[in-house]
């Protein structure tokens, strides 16, 4: 192995193997390097036993074993589904993308919360939507003041959202967990108004604690969810496959507009074959362990060394997101916390209306170690404490 | 193996491992089982020395070092880059769909060969484009009617293509090789009417015999092509991960485009480690020689089990384009081979204009045995036989 990467270092010698970075990255999605699963036995039957189904193209909707797999999670979720309504797609994001191109016109508008995913946000702009911003409150969405939004756009006689666009567990940024009373709000107001739900889930069944509230998909009665799920959670980013689940004709248009060839089986195998044996529970129960225990540590840690930070300790997800005294500017924050040693993402990056300034700041505990939560966490005090240094003790005072 | 094998098929019993049909298939762009690789080790190494990298998110535009290697297999192909040049995809339909993303607007048109590539057909539809269809002789896309075209809408002050999209080496479906002095003239065309060339190029390595054409982004003096690379015909379709190479600023804005969290880094790293072992030469010259031997096996079978079907023997690529007497109807004849146990593609699917009765079929020699070819010919003859019986005798009389 070691010959091999020596071999692959002086071809290139100018490429590391890993980005040049010492800063503690707060800021990404990816899983902590201690519950990457050996996935080595998986990928050997996959390349040797099954090398005539991992080496040549998928069918289109994905392998027909994992649809199945999929089928039975959504079951577990409240959400019976049959295989035809089960699309594999090269990761979440690429569902996202696949429901903009089956539900959006140029022109069109969509609702989501703001804050909202960030990364969804370009995606929806590439499609020329315009946001209905929604609040959010402990527990989610503000399904009232989507509903006054509504009534007046009817009102007017102005297009409603196409669809709503929701991470109803655990959201990203804040961690909130959607209400089941929101929840079916949420479902009655779709259907007053002729509108489709996009529940996006990556983080449903990474829950520290507490008892997890329905799907939308679960609740729903008339095929208005299309619900998103993703194994980069549940196993590892790296391996690209989630999938969307919705009524079978949604699923069949989605099928036709999905021009990539079939995601890729090798990788979808590999899952199979790691759902076949069972490991899924152990390993997301070990995922919920590790991430429980970062959680508490860097709550721990922020509450330390920053105690004006308010943030709402989750009950699972990757991330905390703090709220911190109105004068602190969350760019300027960032930018800071970058140059001593420590990455992390500006509230004004979840905002689908623009980057307004804002006092908020994301923070994820998933990828970091105990060390450097603590060591991470200190070096984002330290910013924060230098650059607002008058502001603080006046607000200390 | 076979006990997990087992449990699978236990668990989903009505899911068999591969589609049940006993059609031997024609029609397919898939690899010959004879030269799947064994990537064992290759995988073994990506999931653990390669672990932190291939388990979590990868870099958007792809592993630094697989767009090194990129690079060089451009540096080969007479069009040198550097990796700021290189994007690597979900396979090349992925980077045709990209493409269209950053280059076109509703209502645009772009010119293709009659017939083209049958999968782009319905990309390109997504995007609401208008085909100009071009002619194309044994030298490859007709250049000539392409000038005289252009010159008639630019005359009429009408909307010129944004690109012309091609399949210059062994064309699918046709095998014609585009020859150098067209490819220079294209070029010039291009940059008279400020258009874009995509270059689709899977199977220009597979070639039998004589000597490659300078490739169109090599003979490129004004950054006006986007070529398309693939490891599905190089390595094996089921890897999904394809390439553009163009100009920086047109390859930055494609990654900003790229919205599914990077390819999957697990497939790009055995990439890499095949490539660092300098396996990809003698893998090529292993498929140049299967696909020579099933090429002579197919044209041979048909030569004499229809002799009235004309055909140019391709020096590469993975079909033959057969020409039927005129009376034959290509979709009728696909339908009664299907039924006659073999899988071939009507003609009429190539068309971008519309599915006009076209007296043209399609076979793969690829996928198939040389036992396969022999019993899918015989069955192929005796459909076109019993379905247009009358006007065979007539024409053989």
């Amino acid at each position: 192995v070691d010959l091999l990467a020596r071999r692959a270092a002086r071809l290139h010698p100018s490429l590391p193997q890993s980005p040049p970075s010492t800063n503690i990255a707060f800021d990404s999605g990816h899983a902590s390097p201690l519950v990457l699963p050996d996935l080595t036995a998986e990928a050997a039957r996959a390349l040797t036993h099954f090398r005539p189904e991992t080496l040549q193209y998928a069918p289109r909707p994905g392998l027909p074993e994992l649809r199945a797999h999929i089928a039975e999670l959504m079951r577990e979720e409240g959400a019976p589904a049959t295989v035809h309504q089960i699309l594999v797609t090269n990761g979440a994001k690429h569902a996202i993308e696949l429901a903009c191109r089956l539900l959006l016109d140029e022109g069109d508008s969509i609702a989501v919360t703001a804050p909202t995913y960030f990364t969804s946000i370009p995606i929806f702009r590439s499609f020329g939507v315009h946001f209905i911003e929604v609040g959010q409150d402990e527990h989610g969405m503000l399904v009232g003041e989507l509903a006054e939004r509504l009534t007046s756009l009817a009102a007017k006689g102005e297009r409603l959202p196409k669809f709503v666009y929701n991470v109803p567990d655990f959201h990203n940024p804040t961690s909130v967990t959607m209400s089941r009373e929101r929840r079916e709000a949420l479902l009655d107001l779709a259907e007053r108004y002729d509108m489709y739900i996009v529940e996006d889930s990556p983080y449903r069944r990474i829950r520290f604690e507490g008892e997890s509230v329905p799907t939308i998909a679960g609740l729903d009665q008339h095929a208005r969810v299309l619900y998103m799920g993703t194994f980069s959670k549940l196993m590892a980013p790296g391996l690209r496959v989630g999938w969307v689940a919705a009524a079978p004709q949604l699923i069949a248009r989605m099928i036709q507009l999905k021009s990539d060839g079939g995601s890729c089986p090798l990788t979808q195998r590999i899952i199979v074959e790691f759902l076949n044996e069972g490991r899924l529970p152990t390993h997301v129960q070990r995922v919920q362990d590790t991430y429980r225990s970062n959680r508490d540590a860097m709550a721990a840690a922020i509450t330390r060394e920053i105690p004006e930070a308010a943030f709402h300790v989750p009950a699972g997800g990757y991330y905390l997101w703090l709220s911190l005294p109105e004068f602190v500017n969350g760019d300027e924050l960032a930018a800071a916390a970058n140059l001593s040693g420590v990455t992390i993402i500006a509230g004004s990056r979840f905002y689908a209306g623009g980057a307004a300034r804002r006092h908020q700041i994301r923070v994820a505990y998933s990828h970091a170690t105990h060390d450097e939560i603590d060591e991470g966490v200190k070096r984002l005090a330290s910013a924060y404490r230098s650059l607002f240094a008058d502001a603080v003790s006046g607000a200390r005072a």
